[in-house]
């Protein structure tokens, strides 16, 4: 998918809500693991319910993996059930040299046919640049992560006071452009959100930790917005497992829909829809 | 595996050699193409040829990911026939958030039964701790890589002069013990490799580099040993793509035995054995 193309989605859903599919065989009701492919089932009812809220999904990697061969079939399914208009992105924060990055890329924007895919930053050009040599796929870079050990390094600063995440936004704009590269900028982080707006007004950011990380919807549009919207918000527990119940699916459209609203509300104040 | 072991293990075969399998399609001998499961039926000949002379295997999950459930087969039942006393590491590069980390190290540690997992740093200390948790596991963490962009960041320096890769030494150790947590140290840098050893006097070192990325053997002996060899150098590309035709196992046996005696001449002239 082009960028073009997901700004159009964005008018088009009014809304730039991303679904994690962070699926859980411990987490899903019940009554789906009499099926063949509970992961799949789960998603497809999941996708069927917020696609109309929706303008991305985001499968994390590690939730198929640990089930071997038959994770991946069902990671592949899901991939192949969400609808074309949708921005598929692997959550799976590869990075590895030069021609083991191309075999990765070529598992997510081949193999899978995502649209683009999370990449680790720490070893350098030569990890990341195999990603970005696919036509009309994504890099969506690590930069500054939700989590309490994005403390660790990524603020580390050096002899000029710039911290690393801002190093890994600039270096990184060498490789790519803002129709090939996002980069991952946690929610929880407000203020840090504006900052890496500042070094990188073009590109688009996903950005997870709203809802249940803590994350608030209208900071990360005041501090995060740029004039394509240039976000992609992330919420995975607080759709997918609205209800552990029977009524998983029409609890996760609920919450899908309430997100959906608020990002309507932010899109018309930026009169980026009438 | 424990630490004692992998050094019983270094003493009696007289080698800190681990074989990388990179396992390619496009590389390897065209006759085995039409076996049900080449990449197994190479992984298998290799292994035969080899596991007199190495410590460890490493497979690189982007080889096999790329095969899709197929390809995660062939992953599966190489390490299944990998013999017990040899350290098996799936060069994986994983990283992620607490739960998702803790489904990472389950499909390496438990599903896939490997002894180790290597583990990007970027996302810091609860992307990194989960895999710490299983007994007798190791996590290889990424510090110096020996690739061109590990010039990107990994050099970076604070404002007291510490480069990120020392930084990245130095927090992990208060995360994990020499007894389940190892480093990735480049072989393309040696100094670089004695400027680790200073920092991290006890743990165990993956060295990928030598051989094919023109790192020495001498070299990284000479400022990485330390009193238990601390040592597992990898080869990949020297010893199983030696040859592409029907004689590759013999080939990549004559490779792996080389690199063995030179290892065992290390072992002798440090005392290391008798």
């Amino acid at each position: 998918m082009t960028r073009q193309e997901l700004i159009e989605q964005i008018r088009i859903k009014r809304s730039f809500l991303c679904v994690g599919l962070d699926t859980d065989l411990s987490k899903i009701p019940p009554f789906l693991l009499e099926t063949e492919d509970p992961i799949f089932e789960f998603n497809k009812a999941i996708i069927d319910a917020t696609k109309d809220y929706a303008v991305a999904y985001k499968p994390n990697s590690a939730f198929y993996e640990c089930y071997g061969p038959q994770g991946w079939k069902s990671l592949q399914r899901t991939i192949d059930y969400i609808p074309g208009n949708i921005f598929t992105i692997a959550d799976a924060k590869r990075g590895d040299i030069g021609n083991t990055s191309t075999y990765y890329a070529k598992t997510f924007f081949e193999y899978l046919n995502c649209d683009a895919v999370t990449v680790a930053p720490y070893m350098g050009e030569d990890s990341v640049k195999p990603f970005l040599e696919f036509e009309n796929k994504w890099v969506i870079l690590l930069a500054l992560t939700s989590n309490k050990g994005a403390l660790d390094f990524q603020m580390i600063k050096d002899d000029n006071g710039e911290e690393l995440f801002k190093k890994v936004l600039k270096r990184s704009c060498e490789w790519g452009t803002p129709e090939n590269l996002m980069f991952v900028v946690g929610a929880t982080r407000a203020e840090g959100i504006g900052e890496v707006r500042k070094v990188v007004p073009d590109h688009f950011f996903l950005v997870p930790g709203v809802g249940a990380q803590g994350g608030s919807l209208k900071e990360v549009a005041e501090h995060g917005w740029n004039k394509d919207c240039g976000l992609l918000v992330n919420s995975s527990r607080g759709i997918i497992y609205a209800s552990s119940g029977d009524d998983f699916a029409e609890r996760a459209a609920v919450e899908a829909k309430k997100l959906q609203e608020e990002m309507e509300e932010i899109l018309l104040a930026q009169k980026f829809i009438l």
